[in-house]
């Protein structure tokens, strides 16, 4: 289990998901973009736009190392001279105000001395938030955490909570989903273990994708500036906050892919209210409290 | 020249602007919000939208101080227990395509035993650039240097061509303007001159807008697309790289009045690209470019 292997694995997830994305749409295609790191590496970067049901969406694989420069130690507090870093990220932005923005990613860092860990999560931004459908992507994330460990769902649970908070709207981005960083063997499970749950992780990605899809119910009081206004949020998460996006910045990753995970469009209003008694209110009163979704 | 007597000027500088503002728009009118930081201060907030100009902007004024929090030491580096902040903080985004961008900014801090410093700054982003505009704002912000100390103009140029800078585009967010920090009596000017500069440079705010819009010039080549693309580049560089937001976030401010610079809509595509011997490709040139507007 070195990082050739894991590496490889990677890319052929990247495959995977792109197929099963193309299924679900219908429609669009991924167009491939191979990029190279002057320092070190590189990674291929597969869009896909204007499709039947995906407004917007990006399954970007990478593979990047080198020497740790002053910026990624002082920005990102990484201890060592030299890393690697492979991992496959995905951001979709649905077309339709009834389908979610939904997010992967999976990572694997080596530092010197045989030091790695594994990171990742996937999360779920409904325009709306329709409860049932959140309850069912969270069964789906239980399920699997299950077959590996069974405290691990609540622990992963807590920390994409954690993770995906604007702190600065004291709301989340979304109904969460699972998250996890620095993971490595610890007793319970192997480095190949735990590299199998990313793998598995990944490849449930299309099929919780495709049932918030086919699920997702469209309701005439829906309304599209709402659907905007809460891609801005998405937009100031990633920009703000999102470790992910300060790592890719920082290590002189490729802009475009980094920010794949932008919106199409969105819009900001000064002071926004959601009328009581709206969907979007409901919406957003679910954002500011903080659920667990399965009922035990 | 005491921090009262600063903040009160500030006041009356955003009351000075806000009034101008209203004559050059001749349509919108703002609109104050009144709050107040439970840690100590607070501000007014004004903001504007759908005018006949201006599509959306905001002329903030605060006053916050206390304690330092143990994440403002270790975000924005401040070495002290207590401070005391102040500014009126500009951005105006004009709604015609031939109309640019424009921001302000002039802050006062003050910490622990006397320490003190004056910043600000003011730049414009068109969104297709106009190069005698762009020379007849330089040429502006010169004079009102030229007023204090002969090579103040060129250092603050060179300053604000640096921190306007999206590193991550390898591009300016526009074309520049005056950006100065840790501002303090040096030998040519004393606490009081600074203070008068940063007034002057508060009041120029509304002239160099007027003149900016009464100058512009309308081409049936611009579009629309392209302004909303250059917006999200103005969201990229707000919540990416500027201090000024990174400073209100982390010190707990007002969320609405730091990020009333975001634009009303913004648009990204991946990875695009301009054609060549377009209005758009010539805008890019110059952005990538470093110039100096001013012929000597």
């Amino acid at each position: 289990m070195d990082k050739h292997q894991i590496t490889e694995s990677f890319r052929e997830v990247q495959e995977y998901i792109c197929s099963k994305l193309e299924d679900i749409d219908g429609k669009a295609e991924f167009n491939a973009d191979l990029w190279s790191r002057e320092e070190g590496g590189g990674g291929r970067t597969n869009t896909i736009q204007d499709g039947a049901i995906i407004e917007k969406g990006g399954v970007a694989f990478s593979e990047v190392f080198g020497s740790v420069s002053n910026q990624m130690s002082k920005q990102l507090k990484l201890e060592g001279e030299s890393f690697f870093a492979t991992g496959v990220s995905i951001v979709i932005h649905s077309k339709a105000i009834h389908h979610p923005i939904i997010h992967m990613n999976i990572r694997y860092f080596e530092m010197d001395e045989g030091v790695y860990w594994f990171g990742g999560g996937i999360d779920l931004t409904p325009i709306y938030v329709n409860e049932s459908l959140a309850e069912c992507f969270h069964l789906r994330l239980k399920e699997l955490c299950d077959q590996y460990d069974s405290s691990m769902y609540e622990r992963f649970k807590k920390w994409a909570d954690e993770y995906f908070y604007l702190s600065h709207r004291k709301e989340s981005r979304g109904i969460g989903g699972v998250f996890f960083d620095h993971f490595s063997e610890n007793g319970v499970l192997t480095k190949e273990q735990i590299f199998q749950f990313c793998i598995d992780l990944g490849k449930l990605f299309p099929e919780l994708y495709g049932e918030q899809i086919s699920k997702a119910v469209a309701l005439k009081e829906m309304n599209q500036e709402w659907q905007l206004l809460r891609r801005s949020r998405y937009v100031e998460f990633n920009l703000l906050h999102d470790r992910g996006t300060k790592f890719g910045i920082y290590s002189g990753g490729r802009t475009e892919s980094i920010l794949l995970s932008m919106p199409p469009e969105a819009k900001w209003v000064y002071n926004y209210q959601e009328e009581e008694n709206t969907l979007e209110y409901q919406t957003q009163q679910i954002l500011k409290s903080n659920r667990s979704w399965i009922t035990p």
